[in-house]
């Protein structure tokens, strides 16, 4: 049976090239761009020209480009590098309730250590409002934190309204890119961003890797001490492979940017258009056009998002629920309880984020199947009965 | 030209059985062991038995395996995520002088947070006294960290006396093992340690993977928050390819550590016979018999390292001076210091260590090629002059 996968945020293949890039770098030129010899020269070249290819991505400058292994390597080196470096300036960050983990759970950590964190509420389909952002900054603000999407919904924030407001008023701003680079044209210049953290996997690049962008000038207090790596802001003998396949991976993104969209695009409307017409008590879930291009969310009531996931996977079709950080330590998600969703519809929660390896079939087998599989468990589910559905 | 690799510590060729495991993670299973579908089975399944064959190698248990980026990681992780943990039991730390940046570092950032770190001394070999340990220690010492092994000066350090006065006193000893893992025997329950920072690239797995071992019992606050990862203690997406690496590394350095040891061991003691003898003016440093067995460190009089460096480079020979992570960052190295060396004979550092590639024929074109690179360098160099030499 052929997998069909429709879980790419979490699992998307690592292109062709990228893996030929990275080959060489465990075979021939295998080293330490640190070293003083021959054996770092290559290894060295290859990762600067990695940190170009994902700076072009975002329209950065290279040397605004900081390699870490993966995107929550980033965030949390963004928030805390951010909260300590300027903690003398003051203790108040801005934040959207629908971060990821790896920025909530730091900003969690920093509450306990005295900062204060004033968190911005979003509107049903999940977006911040840039007026609130305004009118909660204050003197001793340090920080302001929202993501450029969400994985978990796929609406886009108005992270440039932001940005205006932040620069502005001389204040630091944080995106989390990961869910969105590669998928939508990111310009950190346009954007008006400090910092932006981006991980490889997201964008066909291998697992494991990932960056951080921070603005010159910006300072982040190491997260990872004790080497110069990365201009002193991370320690850490260098995944030279990794960082190689980021970069192929970031300059094949950049180029086919706008294919990739358009195919992913078209999939997307057709589950956006025939999941809840095929199924009943069900709706879509985030910004109804302001969302990423490959990305489907749905709630399905009286059904425990888990059991479709498994019965799907059973049938060839890989799929996610929820964040895919939390997925085993939260039963309802902290993103749509933050969008106002009933937990009756919010335990349902199912997320579709095609690639480009997704075929018009697939989206055929999918909305075949999935109405079944929900009936099937609606007649098995005890919420169904308790709720007499 | 062929190129002799003296410098294994910090570049070493991934081996072949390394390089084809990791392969399938890079092409047929690219994965994420936390999703809950096909797609995470087989990239699960790997990284768990890469747990297993990591813990192996240092007779602990799988699930006191924590996989990190590096071992600069793993040591910020420990000594860092040590001192928050118990930050309500005490703040005081004992640590060696002749540690690594990844161990120095985060103890200088925990000294300014108001913790008070005693710091042990080391004899002219580099060992540290256990006797200093017994004496430092205090009812709110929280944190004991020395070496297994100096990357520098190759001494290997008396952790296993160490750990049986931190186990009768119950306090927690940490030691960074990257230097020693694969070189020489390394048993977790022998040594009573319970935390040790390990780095695939030192034992010919992948750069940009490590381990931490933590001591079951043991709480360690997470340096990467957000996810459930490795027991919630390091979140991010898991390097999947790497970890398999660092999996199949350790289970070669496990089967052939006697051989490979053995090998080195023979070609080291050529060095540490040959250099001091052929080169006026030159000693050993570290331990003479308690050393690492590919590890032969030196310092030259009136000679700058990385003029060395430089000219065996262009010889088409490899090495390094000083700890490769401070060579850009530092003039003279803290270990040498730390020692007793006069800054005259510690600027002279090189620092070479061996692996399973390197021949006889290597050495014998060291042991030429060294002596009139002296001669050459020391005629040119303003120091001779300015001493008189």
């Amino acid at each position: 049976m052929k997998t069909i996968n429709l879980d790419h945020l979490a699992c998307s293949p690592i292109a062709t090239e990228v893996r030929e890039a990275m080959l060489h770098f465990l075979s021939v030129d295998v080293g330490n761009p640190l070293s003083k010899h021959v054996f770092g020269e290559k290894p060295g070249e290859a990762v600067e020209n990695a940190r170009t290819a994902v700076a072009k991505l975002i329209n950065a400058n290279p040397e605004e480009i900081i390699f870490t292994s993966c995107g929550s390597e980033s965030n949390n080196l963004a928030i805390k590098g951010i909260a300590e470096a300027y903690s003398k300036k003051g203790r108040h960050i801005i934040a959207s309730p629908i971060e990821h983990h790896s920025v909530l759970h730091p900003l969690k950590r920093l509450e306990k250590l005295g900062y204060e964190v004033s968190w911005l509420t979003v509107d049903r389909d999940g977006r911040v409002d840039p007026e609130q952002v305004a009118m909660l900054l204050r003197e001793d603000t340090i920080l302001i934190t929202v993501t450029t999407a969400s994985n978990e919904i796929g609406t886009v924030e108005p992270v440039k309204e932001i940005g205006k407001i932040a620069r502005e008023k001389e204040k630091i701003l944080h995106t989390d890119g990961a869910a969105s680079a590669g998928s939508i044209p990111i310009d950190v210049k346009d954007l008006n961003v400090d910092l932006l953290s981006l991980a490889a996997n997201t964008f066909y690049g291998p697992p494991g890797t990932g960056a951080l962008y921070v603005r010159k000038g910006i300072r982040v207090t190491p997260l990872i001490e004790g080497g110069i790596q990365e201009r002193g802001l991370r320690a850490g003998t260098h995944n030279v492979a990794g960082i190689v396949g980021m970069g192929a991976a970031a300059t094949l993104a950049h180029e086919k940017l706008i294919d990739r969209r358009e195919k992913v695009l078209t999939l997307r409307d057709k589950l956006i258009e025939g999941i809840p017409r095929d199924v009943s008590d069900c709706f879509l879930t985030g910004h109804p056009v302001e969302r990423l291009p490959g990305h489907a969310s749905f709630c399905i009531k009286f059904i425990e998002g888990e059991s479709i996931l498994i019965h799907l996977n059973f049938l060839g079709m890989a799929a996610t629920s929820g964040s895919t950080c939390s997925s085993e330590a939260l039963k309802v998600s902290h993103v749509l309880d933050a969008i106002g969703i009933d937990p009756t519809w919010a335990q349902g929660s199912v997320v579709f984020t095609l690639g480009i390896d997704n075929t018009d079939d697939d989206i055929e087998n999918l909305l075949a199947e999935l109405p079944p599989v929900v009936d099937k468990l609606r007649k098995m589910s005890p919420l169904m009965a308790e709720h007499g559905g």
